[in-house]
């Protein structure tokens, strides 16, 4: 069993480390990672500038590669054949913090599964609530996607599904399937001035928040669950199709 | 009513002068778009490093914005206040080629709408199959962006709902309401040596060609009509739930 790891935070992140480490013991592990934190950085397809693929070694000693793209180029390079290994499962992790609800189509953690997932291979993306707030965060996680690996390569995903797994600050008090909940931005604007007398800005504010709703993403960690929720890539808004068909849009 | 025109291909795009100059007829338009090109740059929210925001002129001498930031950071900009000035409605393009099906998670156009809608307001991403194919595709584009803008301001969307409108090469048939169809990306691994003999990598290939099946974007398309899709934030895939729940999942 060939798996392929990446994440959004670069290749000597921890959670990257702790997850190849534990897939080691269900099949063949190799890790295409980038070389810089990636966060937030959304589902990317570089063509505009060319990749780099470096070898790197990880901090076991390990070998692994690193490339100039985003965590979707990482996939994309692998698939598209630059190195010698054909994945039959994605796994993209561990992120230090929670992916949850409108989070996937920022994180580039969820992004990386997505790029497999339009590929046609099994992908999943792993992350922790809060790796700060619980020491043992990364193998709780990693345990669980080491359990989960081998059941999803037995049964299958559905045609462009993902899954985006959470892990609770522990104790876990078990799994949950679960839908996207209602996550809350609490960015903030901070406008400064550089000291050559001009404007500039951040986006800062305070850590998304959600909405705790039984049966969603947000609800589950909130409860001390583990998540396990479905993404599927038709974004298609059905339900409101019949609405706009009612429209007069000929014009 | 406040527009404002946002783009994925940067502020001195042409498609983005034809948009902001035929909104202009029915509304305030802003422009605050990218200082550079960030197509298929992925649904990006920059917390790692702080914006530019600058004035500058368009082609046809009025003010616009510039940002340093990805076409979703533009949205956010304003949304959280760095100018005064309160959007009713967001659009983004006139982006030169299609964004259909797969597109919409990587294309700078149409996450920026994501931003605008998973913010409250209305937001429209407007595309053309092929600018180089035909002289009147952005004048078509932006006609039919000034005739459905009044309609969505009147009629709204649904919550977290965006619309994706791609407008074909002429003539138009019609519009019709369309659910995402079946990309088919044609990515090839371009391998070089650089003059220092190290290895680098574009993704290459051919342009991404797709399943014009009836009903969908691609199909609308590739039949001669205006292709508006309905895309929603919740990408739960709801019906892999069931089988989901059948599996062991409890370590």
């Amino acid at each position: 069993m060939n798996i392929l790891v990446t994440n959004d935070d670069g290749y000597s992140a921890p959670g990257l480390l702790i997850l190849k480490q534990a897939l080691e013991k269900i099949g063949t592990v190799v890790v295409v990672a980038p070389d810089q934190n990636w966060s937030a950085g959304g589902h990317v397809k570089t063509l505009h500038k060319p990749l780099r693929l470096s070898k790197v070694q990880l901090a076991d000693g390990s070998d692994a590669y690193a490339s100039s793209g985003a965590p979707s180029d990482c996939v994309s390079l692998v698939l598209l054949g630059a190195i010698d290994f054909k994945p039959d499962l994605i796994v993209s992790g561990i992120n230090p913090f929670a992916n949850l609800s409108h989070d996937v189509t920022y994180s580039g953690t969820v992004t990386a599964a997505m790029e497999g997932a339009l590929s046609g291979i099994p992908s999943i993306a792993v992350s922790v609530e809060n790796a700060d707030a619980d020491p043992d965060a990364y193998e709780h996680a990693a345990a669980f996607a080491a359990h989960l690996v081998p059941i999803v390569l037995e049964r299958g995903l559905a045609r462009e599904v993902l899954l985006n797994v959470n892990v609770p600050v522990g104790p876990i008090k078990g799994v949950q399937i679960t839908r996207m909940g209602q996550r809350v931005y609490n960015d903030k604007l901070d406008a400064r001035i550089d000291p050559r007398g001009r404007p500039y800005y951040w986006i800062g504010g305070t850590v998304p928040t959600g909405i705790p709703d039984d049966g969603t993403d947000v609800g589950a960690l909130h409860n001390g669950y583990i998540s396990v929720t479905p993404i599927q890539m038709d974004m298609t808004a059905y339900r409101f199709q019949e609405a706009l068909k009612g429209w007069e849009l000929s014009a």
